[in-house]
């Protein structure tokens, strides 16, 4: 791939459709079609060993047949003859390739070697291909006007057609070589293009992804469905794409950190396209609503607040200024409802009104057709009230259809009008959202002085006895190389050696009875809490150790380990995702975990600022911060905790799993400590 | 409110427009045009004291100037001269009233007085109203056909008008007389009906809702936008119809006990219509998806699996039949790709094959245009397949208005269509859900002998007192009273004493010092668990005391309890919603449960099934139910702690709040213990 193929690609002199037929149906007439019709302004080559012309166009026998340069060919013939093809716009000198054919990895077996002699071809030929399996591209550019796709032009969506409001288009399809990264690094800069729409099943390599999306999300709105998110669909992704799906948490990291808008659906990302292509991003989340109903006007309150915006409490001058000419029926209160008595210039007023206070960042107007007053006379007034404001407007005309006058008449004049209340409210909220991440601190990358040589020899040495899980002393050595804190723990067999380990350790201590028919230590009192003598240890040792054998059970020895009390207790791990790589997990501890999920992700690497964001967005972080007498934790000291591990797992591929759990949270100042880690590491290959 | 005056006021023989209008843009006007327009199979007399003929039909100065009986007059005057309306129709000896005219209790001040005023005029008659500040009334069927409304005939949706979809409609304002409740009534045993819509602000008397409502849904599908979900929203509900819109979480307990279906929006509420209107309900929730692109299939599953609905396992054979024919580069395990390479007639096949599977019980059509098939033929495809299977199938046409010739096709041959895949999934969820509740077992409410005399004296004594908190001894004996589990507790004011109180108890005991300055109990180590002997009791009393003096804190005596040990932690509760009365909480408990709001709600009167959904539905239950080695609890017990308590407030309404925390849930047999409780009453009125 290279930039100079995308160009070639994206626009293109002159194209050769490989395939081209005369067929109506067949993908290579439509092709063709789509293309003439939607006036390309380069030259066209069909390509077809048994025409002369199609649709009128002179056609050649095959690609090295055109007597003039080839920019960009699209490849329509079946699978069995594309690397034929391929091979001659190699010859021929062609820069891109779009190969729509279908039948590759996806297919699996003799499809995965096809693709992959596709891709060899292209690197020999130094060709950059979009595709196989892919739909095309289109570039609505006016001195390119380029519809390369089967797909007949979409439907018009309140009087626009969705084509024309999107500069270029492009379905990756298998993504054999170019991918969504390219596509992004490339589009960053375009000036032509205001925001980026994604449709997204799998993201190739995560990582790039992260770093391209997180500069590009600073320059233009990129807005993504990602499917995949439950089992069954991630499965049926996979069978798609022929690559795995991936876990849909770590699809939420990749956009917590990345500031990629998550749409919902299809349905949703079409609302947010609309809005983030025809208004102003919001300064702030008050939003004043402007409605002649009100019912749709609670129904957008709630969405509204649901997606973190709030009403916006009017200027007490506003709402008098509003009593002087409203109807008296009228509700002034945000949200505003004039009733179906309000007049055309009471709407137009209201809007006004609430978009000139000072204390109102936005505003959506919804309106219910009653037949008194022209819906194309409200929809002038809106556009033309928004028109003179900074401020953005979205409107609801509820009971219209997308293509009804008013609809028309405002998504013409840049204002986006949307079916439904709730519609509107989510988009002005990702709006705000966006406006959020870009000015928001991506924070650093930290740097830590580790001593990865004793953490190398703790893992080759595991690796190389074929062991896949380290042991208790080697994850407290291992953690501690990378400087994350463990409990001080002592295993002896003694009790006369109890003493000196407790010394070691420092009061007070927890003592422990291990053995093979030790499993629930609390139940058969087996473990005993705040030891703070020696007196003490000895004692509680031995009446453990008599009460165990009165039970028949073998105690092999003791575990002595340093009290730790009162924090809070949270779960720090890490798993490696087939797709994502190496993900870090945060969150609320204890036995409920499991349950309750109160967790967030986070992918390596990670910012200082990713790592408290991670903190910042479970649901009992309020906990951590103090509340209700309960002192504030050592959060500076987790987002250490949560960075380091991030590093130690970059550092190592062999680390497959990791859970910390519990790490108990002190007191500020007063750091954390793990009390209990396991680490697994990757089975060696045989 | 009568029967026989809700039958005037649908199904009315005449109808008199009292305030009709000759100008264009008056309500009275486009009321008269609709009644006109739509065809109205009765007599219409305008009412008007300056006109003659309006729209060409004879105009009366009065209604009592109507020279033949009137079932339902529509009053569309100024609110200063609809008091003197209604008067002159109760005179005149109509029976229905439908009053459009706002200015009453949503506006506050004289607006409460002239309902009231209004109110009392109706039962003086024996009038029914629907209203005042209603959007008006419309029943489609053929011998009334009547819309007596002011707003246009809603647009086309998929070919099929919103409106002629649906038997009635009915906009009940502010409720002053006819409410939801009553309409469920009427409409439960109307065979026009098949589905009731419903958008709610506030459910009126939801004791009665739920009784009426649980009934109707064993009937008929009822389906409802609830608005009011923030806290904002309410606030703008209840300025809107002048009463307060109640919590969202009560409202909740609302839908779970009645079966009603909640739409997320008024978008979801005519999506659900449509494939309750169309299809039949299916018998489980395996469905089969076939489409001719990959991915909106994929985002068809992940929201269907969202939403309770799972991919069914193709039966091997209808896999093999199908490669026997598709395409090659088709996906035939579910959901099947048949790519667009697929033929009108693979399409055809494909759906006749996964309904024809005895493991599928839903169909997904999905169809992402190309060019090569007519949409019109797909559709025709799907509907005539899907009428020989009584399994619900509906489609998606991505990339299709909803007037296009596809959805014309399929809509008006009864296959629901929709815009995008998410929305034919959730519809087709919501189908699932309601065949569910439809043969669910509502349970019984169960009776208890309680001794309500000892209740009443404990109440009452408070009451009289001025108190509303009830004390320590007081909540326990009151709990006691309906049969509710307390821990045993002593109080003693002298270490002596404490060797008897234990006695009482019976050990292991707690004891626990109290005094003004003992607020940390365990941090002053003022609280020492699991005492299993009289000596050891008092050595801890005894040390505790010295050790709080040395800190010069008053011990006024110790608290007593049995040790409970090992069990759940929940949370039980009770609160009184102005709007919902009485409901019940239940949920995990600890110090997490504000953030993690792990919780659910019920409305008594319970029925034993209502309280078991109400535990199986916190996102703990597992936990309740025994997992990874800890025992099961004691469910049965809780659930009868919660119909007793459910018992206990529906008896007192002095009682305002109530929290039992934590309430320890022992192991099976073993039932369960509040080990704190917290009762406060209504302050008494001055």
């Amino acid at each position: 791939m290279t930039e100079d193929g995308l160009d070639a690609i994206f626009s293109p002199r002159s194209v050769a459709v490989v395939g081209a037929s005369r067929h109506p149906g067949k993908i290579g007439y439509e092709i063709l079609r789509n293309l003439i019709l939607n006036e390309y302004q380069g030259i066209l080559y069909p390509v077809n060993p048994n025409a002369i012309g199609i649709h009128g166009v002179r056609a050649y026998p095959n690609i090295l047949a055109v007597p003039e340069p080839v920019d960009l060919a699209v490849i329509t013939v079946p699978a069995d003859l594309v690397l034929e093809a391929a091979e001659a716009c190699g010859k021929k000198g062609v820069r891109g390739l779009v190969v729509i054919t279908a039948g590759f990895r996806e297919v699996g077996g003799a499809g995965v070697e096809r693709e992959a002699r596709l891709l060899e071809i292209c690197r020999q030929h130094g060709l950059t291909m979009i595709g196989p399996n892919c739909m095309g591209v289109i570039n609505t550019h006016p001195d390119i006007r380029m519809d390369a796709t089967f797909a007949p032009t979409p439907p018009l969506r309140g009087g626009i057609s969705l084509v024309t409001q999107f500069a270029k288009f492009c379905s990756l399809g298998n993504k054999a070589q170019v991918s969504l990264n390219d596509l992004l690094q490339m589009w960053r800069g375009d000036p032509d293009t205001k925001i980026i729409l994604a449709y997204i099943e799998n993201f190739g390599n995560p990582k790039n992804f992260v770093q391209i999306a997180r500069s590009t999300t600073k320059e233009k709105p990129v807005i993504a469905v990602k499917s995949g998110r439950s089992e069954a669909g991630s499965r049926a992704a996979a069978s798609h794409t022929g690559s795995l799906g991936g876990s849909d948490f770590a699809a939420e990291a990749v956009f917590a950190q990345t500031g990629v808008l998550r749409a919902a659906s299809i349905e949703e990302l079409f609302d947010f396209a609309m809005a983030f292509s025809l208004q102003p991003l919001p300064r702030g989340n008050r939003v004043a609503i402007v409605s002649d109903a009100g019912g749709p006007a609670i129904m957008c309150v709630d969405e509204l607040v649901a997606h973190g915006m709030r009403l916006a409490d009017l200027a007490p001058a506003t709402q008098a200024f509003m009593r002087t000419w409203a109807p008296p029926e009228a509700s002034l209160r945000n949200p505003i409802d004039l009733t179906p008595q309000g007049s055309l210039e009471d709407y137009r007023r209201a809007l006004e009104a609430v978009l000139s206070d000072d204390g109102v960042d936005a505003a959506i107007a919804i309106y219910v057709p009653p037949v008194r007053v022209d819906e194309v006379d409200i929809a002038r007034a809106v556009w033309q009230t928004a028109k003179y404001h900074s401020k953005p407007v979205v409107c609801n005309f509820l009971g219209r259809s997308e293509n009804s006058p008013g609809f028309v008449e405002l998504v013409g004049h840049s204002v986006p009008s949307y079916l439904f209340p709730e519609s509107a409210a989510r988009s002005l909220a990702a709006m705000y959202r966006y406006a959020q991440y870009r000015k928001r601190d991506e924070g650093e990358l930290r740097t830590f002085s580790v001593n990865r040589t004793q953490a190398h020899t703790i893992i080759d040495r595991a690796v190389g006895e074929g062991r896949s899980r380290l042991r208790s002393e080697e994850v407290d050595a291992l953690l501690e190389s990378y400087g994350i804190r463990t409990v001080k723990t002592r295993v002896v067999q003694r009790i006369e050696e109890l003493g000196q380990a407790a010394n070691e350790i420092g009061y007070p201590v927890v003592v422990k009875a291990f053995g093979p028919e030790i499993v629930h230590k609390s139940e058969l009192q087996a473990v005993r809490l705040g030891i703070r003598t020696e007196k003490e240890l000895v004692d509680a040792a031995s009446a453990m150790e008599r009460q165990l054998r009165d039970r028949r059970m073998t105690v092999e020895g003791f575990l002595l380990q340093e009290f730790v009390q009162g924090g809070m207790e949270v779960i720090l791990g890490m798993a490696r995702d087939k797709v994502y790589g190496p993900f870090l997990v945060f969150g609320l501890g204890g036995i409920y975990v499991e349950y309750l999920k109160d967790v967030s992700f986070g992918l390596p690497p990670l910012t200082d600022r990713d790592a408290m964001r991670m903190i910042e967005s479970i649901r009992t972080y309020p906990i951590l911060r103090g509340v209700r007498g309960e002192p504030a934790r050592d959060v500076a000291a987790l987002q250490d905790a949560i960075l380091r591990l991030g590093a130690l797992v970059s550092d190592f591929d062999s680390i497959q799993e990791m859970d910390l759990n519990p790490v108990l949270v002190l007191e500020e100042g007063r750091g954390y400590c793990a009390v209990d880690a396991r680490i697994i590491l990757a089975q060696p290959s045989p």
